[in-house]
C-alpha cells in the first residue's frame, strides 16, 4: 500500500473544532480522520476508515480465533421481536423508531440479542447442535441522550456483539470464560490500556457479567481498584460493605430547633454548637426525594433514597440499582404537591404514613442512631435510630464511591479512576431463551432450556479511545498494527528530495509495507513535519536538505527518538523498525 | 480457512420457502445462506456473510485500483442535506423518515450525493485538488413498495456507490469511462454475465448514463438489443424513432357509429366490416387517461396519453418518462368527475378545451391520420388528423417496446429481454455542486463550478444475481472467486471415511485453501452429497466407499464430471482443480 498525499483526501485542520472538548475528538478532527455530519454521527475520511477496517480485522481475527462464526444482522428491525421481550418499551426514549409505508412499526437496533435468539431457534432443534458462538460486526443505533466526544459515544456506530448459546451453566461459564480470554487478546492487540471490572453486584458472588475499561481522564464511567486484592468495578457495581446491626439502648427520639441550617455543614454545626452533640456528617442522615418512572408509563413513583450525611447521591449509581426505572429530580412543583415533604427537612418517621417508599443506603442498618430531618421547617431530629423510629422499605446502592473507601473483598483503601467502556461481557442466562422459548431437544427427549452469553466491543469507540490514551501535544500516536501505515516517509524539498522519497516508498511498499508518502509539491517542511507529528504512523522517515550528503533522517514517532542514517540503507532500516 | 460442518451454524432446506418465487431466493434460503426477518429485510448466515464479503472484496479491491479513496458515511442523516436538493421530498414514500428524540427529522440513506458534495466542499478549495473519486461499501435503506425476491431487491442492502468530482466536462467523461472499466473488471471476476445498457435517451447522444443489466428471466427491467449494431438500451431509455411529418390533403374527420367496441380489436374489425376502411390495429390511436401527483404535493393532474392502438401503454416506461411525478390509474370514481372523458371513446379532439394535457407517442407525427374516440358513447371518429384536428401538448415515451422494432441507430430489428440492475454509471454534471455551490478556486482566482459522476454496484445484489444465473435443478454454482469456499470435501461411512477425509482437509488448508468439511457423523451419504450440490462449491471431493482400494472422487460441480483418483494424489488434484 501506497498513499501519496499529494492525491489523498485529506485536509489537516491547524484549530481544534469548536465543538470538541476531549483529545480524541479534537484529534482525529482535525488530522483528518472522522468529519461530524449530524450530533453523534461521523463521517469516516480515507485515513480514518483505514483505522476504523484495521481495528475490525483484529476483533474479527480473535473472534474467529475462539471459534465464532460470523452472521450479519439487519439494522432495520420490526417492532415484533422487541415487543416479545419488552424491550421495545422498555429502551425509552433511547431508540429509534420509525413506520415504513404501510404504517408498520421498526426500530434501528441497539443490540440484538432478540434476533440471535430467534436465529438460533430457526436452525438448531438438537441438545447436539450445541454449544455455538455467533457474532456480527456491525452498524448499531442508539438516541442517547448526551452524544459527546466525536465517536466516543455516538448515536451511530460499530459494534462487534456475541451470543453464545450453552446446555447448562456450566458451558455458559466455560463460553464467558473463552470470551474473557479473546477480549484480552484483542485489547492487547489493539494496543489499548484496560481494567476488567465487575459490572454487576456478581462482584460478591461470581462473574456474571464484568466490563472493560479503558482508564482515561475523559472516561464517563468511574471505576475503583483494590491495589491489595485485585478487586475492580465500576463505580456502579460498587456493594457497600453493611456493618454489624447495632443492639442496646438509645435515647428516645427528639426533635431539635435548627434554624439557618440548609446544609449538611451547617446543620452539623449547629447542633453541635447549640445542642452538644458532637456528631460529624456521616452521623446525619440525608434524604433525597426523585420520582422514578417506568419505560412506557406516564405515572412517575415518588421514592425517598436515604444517605450518610457526608455523602452525595451519585446519580448514576442511583440510575443503575432504579433501571429500568428512570429517576428524575424532584422539582418545586412536585413537592407542592406533597405537602407532607417538607423540602430540606425530611425525615424518614413519616413516610410510612406518606405511603413513600424508602430505600437507604446499605450502612443504615438496625440500631444505628442518626440526625435527620423533622418534618417541619426548621427542625431536625436527634437519636433517630433505624427498625426504632422508622423502618426502610429495602436498601438501594446510590451513595457516592469515593476513594479510600473499603475493598469489599479485603477491606483494603480503593483507589477511584475514570474510564471508557470498550467491552462487556455478560452471562445473560435464560431471559431471551425464555422469551422466544428457545428450547434443544435432550437426549431424552425432554426440551432443554437454553442459556445464553452476551459480549459486545465498541469497535469505532476502540478507534476513539486509542487516541485518548495515545497521543501527545503534537498529535496521534498510533500502535503499529492499527495505523493507517506503518511509514510516514516525508519529501522536502526541490533538489529532488522527493523524488528520492518516492523511490524509497516504492521499494518498501513492494517489500509488503503500508507507506505513507507526503510527496505534496508546493509544501512548506514545517508544514509536513507537523502533519507527520499530528497524523501519528509509528515510524518516520525524512527524506530532506541530507539528501545531498546522502544521509536521511529516522524518527521513532512515540519516544521522538531521531536519527540520521545513510539514504542507501533507508530501506532497510525502516523495514526494521516496522518489523520489530 | 477449514470450516467443519459438524459445528458449522448451517442447516439446509429439504423445501422452497412459502413465499419465494425466483430462484436465487428459493436456493439461497434452502442452502442456509440468508434468512428473512422482514419484507425485504434478511439476516446473512455464516456461507452467505462469507460470499457477501468476497463479493465486496472484488470491488474493493478494482475501486482501490482506479484511484479510489474509500470513505464512510452514516446511514442515519439529517434532513438539512436532503432538503436543499428537494430529495427530502421527491423521494415520496421510499424515503424512511424518522424523528429522533428532540423531534428533529432524520432520514436512511437511500444513496449519499448530498453528502459527498458536502464532504468534497468541506475539505477541498483549489483548482489543484481536483479531480477526485470517493467511494464507500455501506448500507443503504429504500423502502421499495415491492420488495420482491428475497435479497434481489430489498428494503436495507449493501451498495458500493462512488462520486467523481471534475472541474470540467471533459474530466467528467475520463472518470465516467474508467468507471466503466472498473466496473467491466469488477463484473468479469465476479462472473456475472452482463450487457451494458443505455439507461437514458443519452442513447442518440452521447452517454450520460449506462447500466450494466444481469440477464435473467426473472429481472425486473427490459432491456433491448440490437444485434447489428451494438445498441443496448433499457426499455425505459428506448427512444422511438418518430417518422417524417405527412403532408398532403386528407379528407375531413367524421363520426361513426361503433356499437359494441370495447377493445381495439373489435373497433377494427367493425370499422373494417361496416365502413370499409381498411385499418390496422396500428392506425387507430388508443387515449389512456392517467392521475399525476408530483412528491409532496397532494393534487393529481389528470393527463391523458395517446399511443398506437397496437400498443399497450408500458407503466414503467410511463413512469420513467414522468419522474419524478408518479403515475396512478384513472379509477371509476375519478371518471364521474370528468363527465367530459368518455371512457372506452376518448378521442384528443376535447383535450384542449376540457383543459386536460395531452402527450403522444413519437409515431403520432404531423399530418398521421387516425382512428379513435369521438367522445360520445359508442362513437368513433375517423381520419382524425394530427396537427389538423388535435394538437398534442408534446410527445411521450410511453408505449412498450417490442421485439422486432426498429433500432434506434441502425434500424435493424431490436431483441428484447429481461435484465436485473447490478450497476449504473451516470454522468449527473453540476445539479448537486449547484445546491452546494461546490466550487474550486481556479487560477485565475475565479470560481469554478465542480460536475460530479455518480456510479453504484448493488453489492448485496450481485449475491443474488450470481445465484440468478448460475444455478442448476441440484444447486447453487458458485464462481470460485465467490464461492465460500473452494472446495467441498465429503467423508462417507464409518471406516475411516471421515478421518482420512479431514486428513485432506486440514493438509489443503495448510496449503492456502478454503476448505469445507462435511465430517457429520450420522448423516446419510445421500443427504451429503444432496448438501453438496446445493451449496455449490466449485470442486466436491467425496473420500466414501472406494477408501478401501485407495481412492477418491473428485468432482466438478458445475460441469457434472466425475472422476475417480488415487487418494494419495487427492490434495494435489484439488489443488490443481481450485488453481487452474
Amino acid at each position: 500500500m501506497l498513499l501519496r498525499m499529494s492525491s489523498l483526501f485529506l485536509r489537516t485542520l491547524r484549530d481544534d473544532p469548536a465543538d470538541a472538548e476531549v483529545p480524541s475528538h479534537k484529534l482525529l478532527v482535525r488530522a483528518g480522520y472522522v468529519r461530524r455530519v449530524a450530533p453523534g454521527i461521523y463521517s469516516w475520511l480515507p485515513l480514518g476508515k483505514t483505522v476504523l477496517e484495521n481495528v475490525t480485522r483484529v476483533v474479527r481475527e480473535e473472534m474467529d480465533r475462539m471459534g465464532g462464526q460470523e452472521v450479519l444482522f439487519p439494522a432495520l428491525l420490526p417492532r415484533e421481536y422487541y415487543e416479545a421481550t419488552g424491550r421495545w418499551t422498555e429502551y425509552g426514549d433511547t431508540l429509534f423508531r420509525l413506520k415504513d409505508r404501510k404504517g408498520a412499526d421498526y426500530l434501528l437496533g441497539p443490540t440484538h440479542e432478540e434476533l440471535f435468539t430467534d436465529m438460533v431457534k430457526g436452525e438448531y432443534s438438537s441438545y447436539k447442535d450445541y454449544p455455538v458462538t455467533l457474532y456480527q460486526i456491525q452498524t448499531k443505533y442508539r438516541d442517547e441522550a448526551r452524544p459527546r466526544a466525536g465517536i466516543l459515544r455516538g448515536r451511530e456506530f460499530v459494534m462487534k456483539d456475541s451470543y453464545s448459546f450453552d446446555l447448562d451453566d456450566d458451558g455458559l461459564k466455560r463460553s464467558y470464560e473463552r470470551h474473557r480470554e479473546t477480549y484480552i487478546r484483542i485489547f492487547d492487540r489493539l494496543g489499548i490500556s484496560y481494567k476488567i471490572c465487575f459490572a454487576t453486584s456478581g462482584a460478591m458472588g461470581g462473574s456474571a457479567s464484568e466490563e472493560f475499561l479503558a482508564p482515561a481522564p475523559t472516561g464517563e464511567d468511574t471505576f475503583v481498584a483494590c491495589h491489595h486484592c485485585g478487586y475492580a468495578a465500576n463505580a456502579e457495581a460498587v456493594v457497600t460493605p453493611a456493618p454489624e446491626a447495632v443492639t442496646g439502648e438509645r435515647p428516645a427520639m427528639r426533635v431539635l430547633d435548627t434554624p439557618d441550617t440548609p446544609t449538611i455543614e451547617t446543620l452539623v454545626a449547629h447542633v453541635n454548637e447549640h445542642h452538644g452533640l458532637g456528631v460529624t456528617a456521616a452521623q446525619t442522615l440525608k434524604n433525597v426525594v426523585v420520582k422514578v418512572t417506568l419505560p412506557g408509563s406516564d405515572k412517575a413513583e415518588t421514592l425517598v433514597v436515604g444517605v450518610p450525611g457526608d455523602r452525595e447521591v451519585d446519580f448514576k449509581r442511583l440510575e443503575a440499582s432504579l433501571a429500568p426505572g428512570e429517576p428524575a429530580i424532584f422539582e418545586a412543583e412536585d413537592f407542592a404537591r406533597h405537602p407532607g415533604l417538607v423540602r430540606g427537612y425530611i425525615g424518614p418517621q413519616v413516610l410510612k404514613e406518606l405511603g413513600i417508599r424508602y430505600l437507604v443506603d446499605p450502612r443504615v442498618v438496625d440500631g444505628t442512631a442518626w440526625v435527620t430531618g423533622a418534618n417541619e421547617p426548621g427542625k431536625h431530629a436527634a437519636d433517630v435510630v433505624a427498625g426504632r423510629d422508622f423502618v426502610p422499605d429495602g436498601t438501594i446502592e446510590a451513595a457516592e464511591v469515593r476513594a479510600g473507601d473499603a475493598c469489599p473483598v479485603c477491606g483494603s483503601a480503593l483507589s477511584i479512576d475514570r474510564g471508557i467502556e470498550i467491552g462487556h461481557i455478560f452471562q445473560l442466562g435464560r431471559k431471551y431463551a425464555d422469551a422466544a422459548r428457545l428450547d434443544a431437544l435432550g437426549p431424552d427427549g425432554k426440551p432443554i432450556r437454553v442459556t445464553m452469553g452476551s459480549y459486545g466491543v465498541g469497535v469505532s469507540r476502540a478507534v476513539a479511545v486509542l487516541a485518548e490514551q495515545r497521543h501527545d501535544e503534537l498529535g496521534l500516536l498510533w500502535p503499529r498494527e492499527i495505523a493507517p501505515a506503518d511509514v510516514h516517509i516525508v519529501g522536502t524539498g526541490k533538489d529532488g528530495q522527493i523524488e528520492a522519497a518516492t523511490r524509497i516508498a516504492e521499494e518498501l511498499q513492494a517489500r509488503g509495507l503500508r507507506v505513507l508518502l507526503d510527496d505534496r509539491p508546493a509544501v512548506s517542511p514545517g508544514v509536513k513535519f507537523k502533519d507527520a507529528e499530528l497524523l501519528g504512523m509509528p515510524t518516520i522517515l525524512i527524506v530532506g536538505r541530507g539528501l545531498a550528503q546522502g544521509v536521511a533522517e529516522l524518527r521513532d514517532r512515540a519516544t521522538g527518538v531521531k536519527e540520521e542514517i545513510p539514504l542507501a540503507e533507508a530501506a532497510d532500516r525502516v523495514t526494521a523498525a516496522c518489523r520489530a
